[in-house]
C-alpha cells in the first residue's frame, strides 16, 4: 500500500470553551493546514489554526448535513495533497463520535491518522455539578451510552440499569420521556438524576431532579439537546441537590436548607 | 458557615505526557500556592506550577500511602489560610479518584472547590490502540468499572457483561485471570480484548488479544499496573489486531498481513 505524505488528526475538541482543550490539541491546531469543523465543535476553533483552511461539515442553523462519505472523501482529498488535516469533533473524538468508521476509511487509503483525546460532555457536566462520576460509596462505575442507535433500535435499557453503575447518556433528549420510564422498570423513581445542557460551555445550563420526575421537569424548564442526563445515586452528591423541589427526601429532612436558586441551576416547580 | 478565602481546585492531571493536560488545567497550575501531587499524577507537573510549594502525597516506590484523611487535611489547612491548592490527580479526577469524598468533605469546610476536567487513561489507551471506544458497528456505548471495590467485593460481572457496552476495566491488573475467567461466563473467549500500561504516557506498552487468552498473554509480556484492560468488539478494529498470534480468525484469513512487529505493540507467542 502507498502512504500518503499527508496525515489526518481526529481532534477531540471537547465540550466548548477554548481552555478545555488539551496543549496537543492547540499544538495540532497550530500546524493544521485544513481544518474540518464538525457540528457541535466550537467554532472559535478557527482562531487557533491561524494557517488552516476552514471547511464546516456540520449542519447547525437548520442546514443540510454534510453526508459522511463526503467527509471522508475530504480528508482523503487533502491528506493526499500532502496537506495535515485536523477534523475537529465536539466532546471526546472516541466517544459517539463517528471516528471509527473514519479511521478505518483513512487506514484503507494509506492515510496517517492520528488521534487527541479531550473532554467528553458527561465528565464536563459532572464538574458542572460537582460531582464525581463513581463516587465508591455509591456506585462501581459509568457507563456512557447513546440512546440513538445506527438501526433507529435502543440500547438495553434493563441491562444497562442492571449494572447500577452512573448512566451518562447521550443524545436522548429527544425521547427522554421514554428513556427514563424504561429505566425505572429497574431503578428506583427516586434515583437522583440530572441534565446538563451545553456542559462545558458559557451556556451551561443544569437541571437537578429524580428519575421519575426528571422528563416533566426537563420540559417544564425548557431544556433540549445538545445535553447530557446523568442517572445513578452518585448524582445525588450534587451541590444543590437537597434543595432540589421534586426530591421528596429533601421535602422529608428537617434540616435541609430553605430552597434558593443556584447560579445557572433550573428548578422544576 | 463561613466561607474561606483560600480554594482547592482538584485538577485532572491526565494520563502522563504534560501536553495531554488541558489549558485550564495548566493556567491552575500556573496559579497554584500548594501543589498537592498524587501518586499516578506526573511529577513533571511541578514545572508548570512555579510559584507552588509542592507536597508528594503518593506512595510510589513502596512507600506508605499518605493517608486519605490526612490529604484532606492539609487541603483544608492550606485554604484555610486563604492559599490557592491544586490536588492534581492521574487521569480524569471525576473518574475512580475519590473525588466525591474531597467535595463533600470541603464543602464541610466552607471551601470553594473547582474541578477540572482531563484524559483519563481509558481514552488514552483508545487513542494509543486507535480505536473508537463505541464503534456504532459494535456496541452503543463504554462502560467504565473499578475491579477494586471499597468493600473488596467485586463488580457484578455479569450484568456488566450482559450490557453489550465496551468494558474499560481499571485497577483490575492484579485479578485479571478472574475478571477475564468471570466475563467468559458471558461473552465470547473470541472477543477482542487489549491491555494498555502506562497509557498516554512516553512508557506506554499495548497488549492485543482475545478475552480467553488476554491474562495468560498479560503474563507471558510481563505486563503490570497500572493499565486499562479494554475488553469488547470495538477493540478488534485496533490497528494490528488482525496480526495477533492469538487470534484464531486472524490465522484463518487469507488475506492477513504477515505478522509484523508494531512499535509499542507486544505480542504473546
Amino acid at each position: 500500500m502507498t502512504m500518503v505524505s499527508g496525515k489526518v488528526t481526529l481532534l477531540s475538541a471537547g465540550p466548548g470553551d477554548l481552555d478545555l482543550l488539551t496543549i496537543r490539541a492547540a499544538k495540532a491546531l497550530e500546524r493544521a493546514d485544513v481544518l474540518l469543523l464538525d457540528d457541535l465543535a466550537n467554532a472559535q476553533l478557527a482562531t487557533l489554526a491561524p494557517n488552516a483552511r476552514v471547511i464546516r461539515v456540520g449542519k447547525r442553523g437548520g442546514c443540510k448535513s454534510t453526508p459522511q462519505a463526503f467527509i471522508q472523501r475530504l480528508m482523503r482529498r487533502y491528506a493526499a495533497k500532502g496537506l495535515h488535516v485536523v477534523r475537529a469533533k465536539g466532546g471526546e473524538a472516541l466517544l459517539f463520535g463517528r471516528a471509527g468508521e473514519e479511521i478505518a476509511d483513512l487506514r484503507r487509503a494509506g492515510i496517517e491518522v492520528e488521534i487527541v483525546n479531550g473532554i467528553s460532555s458527561g465528565f464536563a457536566a459532572a464538574a458542572g455539578l460537582g460531582v464525581s462520576l463513581t463516587h465508591r460509596e455509591h456506585c462501581q462505575g459509568v457507563t456512557f451510552v447513546t440512546a440513538h442507535l445506527q438501526d433507529d433500535s435502543e440500547p438495553d435499557w434493563a441491562a444497562l440499569a442492571a449494572t447500577r453503575t452512573t448512566l451518562a447518556i447521550y443524545m436522548g433528549m429527544s425521547r427522554i420521556a421514554h428513556v427514563c420510564a424504561r429505566l425505572a422498570e429497574t431503578l428506583a423513581p427516586s434515583t437522583p438524576a440530572a441534565v446538563v445542557q451545553w456542559a462545558g460551555s458559557a451556556s451551561e445550563r443544569r437541571l437537578l431532579s429524580r428519575l421519575g420526575s426528571l422528563a416533566d421537569d426537563v420540559a417544564a424548564a425548557g431544556f433540549g439537546s445538545p445535553a447530557v442526563i446523568l442517572i445513578g445515586d452518585a448524582i445525588g452528591a450534587a451541590e444543590g441537590f437537597a434543595l432540589d423541589a421534586s426530591s421528596a427526601s429533601a421535602q422529608d429532612d428537617a434540616n435541609a436548607a430553605p430552597r434558593r436558586p443556584l447560579d445557572g441551576y433550573a428548578y422544576a416547580a
